[in-house]
């Protein structure tokens, strides 16, 4: 079997997130579709991670293994002729067996898109989240720069029962694992992994003509955390918080310390480093 | 009565075109509904011209009576306040009894968007016409100065029976009127007189990054003109025809011999002049 590496860009406005699900489309599920109509294989595409409904892509990565000999630069043609304008398929390489678009992710880049101006054009309007009112910007950039570093995220993490009973069932082994072998826990990285401690290199806004564009490059991302984070910086602008207040909401590990979920619109997963 | 002017920007990539329609989603229809919500009154706004399914306005005008003493300013709030964001008022502005926005245009500028790289982003593949495969482009910036000028452009429109009809009838009228009274039959130049006379004032091709983008500005453009003549450019681009072809293709005054009408998805109607 060949292990072959696809990097797209999908607009997420029709698309009911990466992941496949019953009655829904969604992107995987469109790649996989594909990938039978052309190869006559039934493979799922592993993403470097999901996201969610309405969220974009500029590069996401993902894997899968086939056993077609077709060329690369043909499956790339043959996927984009077969696939909807909606995702395009930017590369197809081949890559070592064993290598996996999320296992082996050692840093992701999302961007946030805010529009700022009166009006938002309607050439836009799915590609931002359009908030023309008063916010105090350099507030925002000051915020941003504290969560820089490594942290708990847990403030800023979607609440996700069965997620939080995983966490607490894995804390639970590590701890007894720890009282037979005195064996400190690992420490995993990865978006499945059981804690919510992630290091973020570099955060920040930029003012892009009628935009305020938030950037943001980290280890890992927790479920809705780059959302969370950006209604957390637009309570900031707002005045309601200040930019030291985002330690103590990182302090609290509580997600009703931070501020609300913003859009899904604005959100592009830019790239995924190896 | 009020008389008021709209100008507005819309994605109609999700519109069934301008024009109201029974158990189709139009802009004029959005519209109406937007201003019956917002003052209770049942109005019809005129646009300046039709435009087709999936045809995109960056300032499309309207006009139309209201009763209401709403200010302009609070109108625009209102209305965009009301109408998806893929429909945008720009300006409401209070303009003298009788004015038109088709009968009182005096020109018009349309632009069509030719996407030229290999893989065109998904954010933009409801926005031009995605067109990968080589193309002389130097011979269709020759071409696009053929037109300008007052020319008959019936090669160049949609094949209309009704319209045909109109346009027989009138001249029938007016050759009557002609034995009658000695007077010549007016010229006008709104899309709907009975006439495919219209005057180009200006036809070009420009490059503008991966795109190759056509502008064009006249009196006046009958159904499918604009996107008829870009099929007929690229016919040139493509070798199948050469730049003094045009000239040919107008003087026969038949729309089969010029080429295919270019897509939707690639035009906007940019501005109207009064």
């Amino acid at each position: 079997m060949r292990n072959l590496k696809l990097t797209l860009a999908y607009d997420g406005s029709d698309f009911h997130g990466w992941q496949i699900q019953p009655d829904h489309i969604t992107v995987q599920a469109a790649l996989a579709a594909a990938l039978l109509k052309i190869t006559g294989e039934t493979v799922l595409p592993q993403g470097s991670g999901r996201t969610d409904a309405g969220v974009h892509a500029l590069a996401q990565v993902a894997t899968f293994e086939l056993a077609s000999p077709i060329p690369t630069l043909g499956l790339r043609i043959a996927l984009n002729d077969s696939l909807p304008p909606s995702i395009r398929v930017l590369e197809v390489k081949e890559v070592p067996t064993g290598f996996h678009a999320r296992a082996n992710a050692r840093a992701k880049t999302y961007r946030y898109r805010i529009y700022r101006g009166d009006i938002c054009p309607p050439f836009l309007a799915r590609y931002v989240y359009h908030h023309p009112w008063p916010l105090d910007e350099g507030a925002m950039i000051g915020a941003a720069g504290e969560v820089v570093g490594e942290h708990d995220f847990t403030s800023f993490a979607a609440v996700d029962p069965d997620r939080a009973q995983r966490i607490a069932q894995a804390e639970a082994r590590a701890a007894s694992e720890r009282r037979l072998c005195g064996a400190a826990s690992a420490e995993h990285e990865t978006e499945d992994a059981p804690t919510n401690i992630r290091t973020i290199y570099s955060s920040q806004f930029e003012r892009v003509g009628d935009e305020l564009v938030y950037t943001v490059r980290g280890s890992g991302f927790l479920h809705h955390m780059v959302r969370n984070l950006v209604g957390t910086f637009l309570l900031v602008g707002k005045g309601s918080l200040t930019p030291g207040d985002i330690r103590r909401i990182l302090i609290a590990r509580n997600r009703s310390a931070a501020g609300a979920t913003a859009p899904a619109s604005g959100l592009y997963l830019v790239s995924v480093d190896y």
